[in-house]
């Protein structure tokens, strides 16, 4: 078992620096990081680029263009595909984005969701970016991302070609759903995985449950399975672990890698 | 619009003592009360069987069996069916149980559940009351149910006579669910359709995830949808409006019951 396939998200440990994150990438030997548009753009979107250019590090996402419902949307989805294609990110993930304020209309959400990917998807191809549409747990159905399964985001993904529109794996968003196996073998036949994520789910969920996820074999989640599975499928591409969570963000960034690589390889590869 | 079908679950206003709460519902004309077995062993059992048939109210469900993964579950189970009967309640709703603490086996806890209710279906048979799986939303898997969707509680169910073993349709837990209406109407053809309660969603979640529910109105529920969906299915029975809140736990029981009454003739019937 190597680090080969291991991508650390840049979520995972927030307040490391930029320059810190890639040197500590290059010093632990992990081939590949995701990166985040706000970080990205406090260092500036050239600047990251050329310092993990010259790292020899491989960028395997930008996260995260979607959140469809708010204002501006188009234009910032399109500016988000436009960095990926500079940083050289293959993946564009997309968190999909809630119900308006005030909407009881869950239909009408998941259809704008259909229909905005759809005018993304022209500019996402002259770029060379994939677009990733992530599932997310159903607890952010109503304020984050209404695509909630993995079943759903392959619907959404099929009215396009498979090397512009994918689908990503995460999960930490999947593991409860007794339907993710044949999904992820529908995933793989059809070619649609574009990027697999790892976190563990444990409880209790903190207060706004977006701060609860635990390194790889913290809990519950059959781990080494999902990545069986997705190999399984065909896909061969990075494995990102990604954590967001308020006490690991705390440590040192190099104790936060390490506990990923050390998680990743015991519980993952 | 009236209130017929209406029934008040106790867990809404979970302070307000048994006698205060029978009195409450046939003052404002409530004609079904939802109990939970702690509050009725707290009463008496006999004691609130006699209060409840005395004051002319339907009891429309008891909460809760289930926690099949607990010690002594078979047992415990057998008691709440056996409570459930003495009160004259129809249903037993069961909230099936997380996965044992250190288990990463999902599908296990999952068989695990299914065998248990096969083991239940004898005496609740005997005791004519019916067992309700409840599918409980995806953030409580891991701790309190492992029934995550009405599929997958249709497929527990099946096995079962459709007298003895239903299912719970729930607001709160299946509305994200793109599956729910399918799923509804199978629910409806088979007559597995044992208990609905109404419940909105609304964000930020507390820590915990325990008491974020929502009077009927205030979040982005389609709950009118779902109670003509239900209706629709074949279902005739009561509807009950079930409410984890702490703010609202704290108000005194009659305006609590107040709101939810309102909260169902605006939003629901």
């Amino acid at each position: 078992m190597s680090l080969e396939r291991f991508s650390f998200n840049q979520a995972t440990a927030t307040h490391w620096p930029m320059e810190d994150l890639v040197a500590g990438c290059v010093d632990a030997g992990v081939p590949g990081v995701g990166l985040w548009r706000e970080q990205v753009a406090e260092y500036g979107l050239a600047k990251t680029a050329a310092l993990v250019r010259g790292a020899g590090l491989a960028v395997t996402s930008l996260c995260r263009g979607g959140f469809f419902s708010a204002d501006g949307w188009l234009d910032e989805n399109r500016r988000a595909i436009d960095e990926a294609a500079t940083l050289g990110a293959p993946t564009l993930v997309l968190v999909s984005g809630g119900m308006p304020p005030g909407s009881r209309d869950i239909d009408a959400a998941r259809a704008h969701v259909g229909e905005a990917i759809g005018e993304l998807v022209p500019h996402a191809r002259a770029a060379g970016v994939r677009l990733a549409i992530e599932p997310l747990h159903p607890m952010y159905c109503s304020d984050r991302c209404v695509v909630s399964t993995l079943g759903q985001a392959l619907e959404l993904a099929a009215p396009h070609p498979v090397e512009t529109v994918g689908v990503v794996i995460d999960t930490y968003h999947l593991w409860w759903d007794d339907q993710v196996w044949a999904q992820l073998e529908r995933a793989g036949r059809q070619g649609r995985i574009a990027c697999f994520q790892v976190a563990d789910w444990v409880t209790p969920l903190p207060e706004g449950v977006l701060l609860g996820r635990a390194m790889p074999g913290e809990g519950c989640v059959e781990l080494r399975r999902f990545r069986e599975a997705v190999d399984a499928a065909g896909y061969t591409g990075p494995v990102e672990v990604e954590i967001f969570n308020a006490e690991v963000w705390a440590r040192p960034g190099r104790t936060i890698l390490d506990a990923a690589t050390d998680g990743y390889l015991r519980y993952v590869a």
